[in-house]
């Protein structure tokens, strides 16, 4: 046996000698969609810095933490965030068991098409008919009816799918994350059973490491089988002051690294920022009208402007969609 | 860079046969603190079908999600919760600031050293006191106040440190999953902020894959430092038909094995067992009054009568701790 385990060992040096050639010969890009300029620099110094390991910034993998916003971040917000999109698609399904809704804003003026007047009452509002829309079935049947929707809807301006709306550049980060070992969540206000049915096919992260708003649920047997329900009641709003505690709650450690939008996200950002050595607080500007959508500080969805005076005032970095980012959508797919 | 690439290919593929066929030769015993019988074989079962590619119950590895209890199930709970006995120190050391405490039940009853007056209102008091000694710090001083006591406070029977009273043949199980892809959760009735400053030095199990009870955080800017602070209201109490919920708040699958040992856990089990494919739901039945505790139906902590029930008219695994454990506490530490 002694004979086979050298050999092994031979060959296992052997392989991980000739790996770190071909890495030093090779160095290949991995923010391809990214223009070369200060925001790339500063992803990847911060990643250098971080996992070399005579970096006196150096941190352990296990607490290499990475948390990015969803709605604006990773997928487009516009014309209005997409879960409030598939909340109108799913009232107009659950009116005729919902006579009230008539007379009951915002779903009244949700069900006339009226979007305005529904979005008057603010981000609560909308949590609130995410939830009203979301609530009464099991967390199983809620999962299909997500799943459904998301292989079948599409985008009223690109055509596109939604899951084909996210951003390629932050694809590439999120992979160049995970190859550096850092373990990436999403912290998002929006629902976290809304997300968790496609996160991990569309940019390969796990349920488990999907952070959101959340209704109350319930365990139930039901004719002996058990079932979790999903009730009315919100339980948890995932946004602003909430997000971490959101991230206390889920995870349990401070993030290295976050990346956000809008003002909902400051408060990660400065949760982020206020951890010992190195950190990153990222910031996705949307100043591309032609491309995407640009709008910040007076915008109804994805609202950017306290964010943003602390970005400048403190050296965060402010991505400009514009200028940064070689691509927006990933190619190919519509 | 041909060559080099195909050389390196070539002693990967060497590594990986030799590997193939050491691992053939020297099958090591995964579980050496496991006496041969019903149990270890019932696991050993369970994982080779759920990894076995050409298994009809193979699973692949995202979806290995495993589940445990942690009082009774990971680490001991006898005479009373070890958590409960960390509150005690608490409320002693915190008394002269609530000087309201010495006509106020229960902790009257446990400054004046009377356990079971104080244990009398059940767990829902057990949790209060929990989180009444456990408010008013920041996450951070609480960590800290977590880490000084349990590098310190000895158990009164054994004299053991605390974290040397974890089962040793569950700490292999644990290690044996994750060497199989799996991904190892707790999922218990003890508070999240408690469990989370050990478990990754002492079950491998790191902070963002616990699961627990929790009391309600306060994001706070204090002279401009972003702080959590410890409310005293209880958020989440992931005990019973909690712990479904909790997992799926957290987790958002359904395990495929779960360990427990008490009534706290039928639901977590009965959910894991209500999933399709392979399950393997156990429990650690406490039978050995002489290395460790024996106790089951009446016991006033970790009572085990319902789902000692259920378990045996399912067929699901009980560990005999007396006949299944060659050794209950890791050797050599005391």
């Amino acid at each position: 046996m002694k004979t086979v385990r050298s050999l092994y060992l031979l060959a296992a040096a052997l392989a991980g000698m000739l790996a770190f050639t071909a890495s030093i010969a090779q160095p290949a890009d991995a923010l391809p969609s990214w223009n070369d300029g200060a925001s790339k620099a500063s992803i990847l110094a911060f990643v250098r810095s971080v996992t070399d390991k005579s970096s006196k910034d150096f941190v352990p993998p296990a607490q290499r933490i990475a948390t990015f916003d969803n709605d604006g971040t990773l997928w487009a917000e516009q014309p209005l965030y997409f879960q409030l999109v598939f909340a109108l698609d799913r009232v107009k399904a659950l009116a005729p068991q919902h006579p009230e809704w008539k007379d009951k804003e915002p779903f009244a003026s949700l069900l006339k098409g009226d979007l305005k007047g529904a979005l008057a009452g603010g981000e609560r509002a909308i949590l609130e008919i995410v939830m009203a829309t979301h609530a009464g079935m099991t967390t199983d049947e809620f999962d299909k009816v997500v799943r459904d929707w998301i292989a079948t809807a599409r985008h009223p301006k690109t055509r596109r799918r939604y899951t084909e709306m996210v951003y390629q550049p932050m694809l590439e980060l999120l992979r160049f994350l995970r190859a550096n070992a850092f373990k990436t969540f999403i912290v998002s206000g929006g629902g976290i059973e809304f997300m968790r049915p496609w996160t991990e096919n569309v940019y390969g992260i796990p349920p488990e490491q999907v952070v959101g708003s959340s209704g109350k649920l319930k365990f139930e047997l039901r004719d002996g089988k058990p079932v979790l329900v999903k009730m009315p009641g919100l339980d948890f709003i995932d946004d602003k002051a909430g997000k971490p505690v959101g991230i206390q709650q889920h995870i349990g450690r401070r993030p290295i690294l976050a990346f956000g939008n809008s003002d909902g996200d400051l408060q990660m950002l400065q949760w982020t920022a206020a951890g010992g050595g190195a950190r990153f607080m990222g910031i996705v500007h949307h100043t591309d009208a032609e491309r995407e959508w640009a709008y910040d500080r007076k915008s109804p969805v994805g609202a950017l402007d306290k964010a943003l005076d602390e970005a400048q005032a403190k050296a965060w970095t402010v991505v400009d969609m514009k200028s940064d980012w070689k691509t927006v959508f990933p190619l190919g797919k519509k």
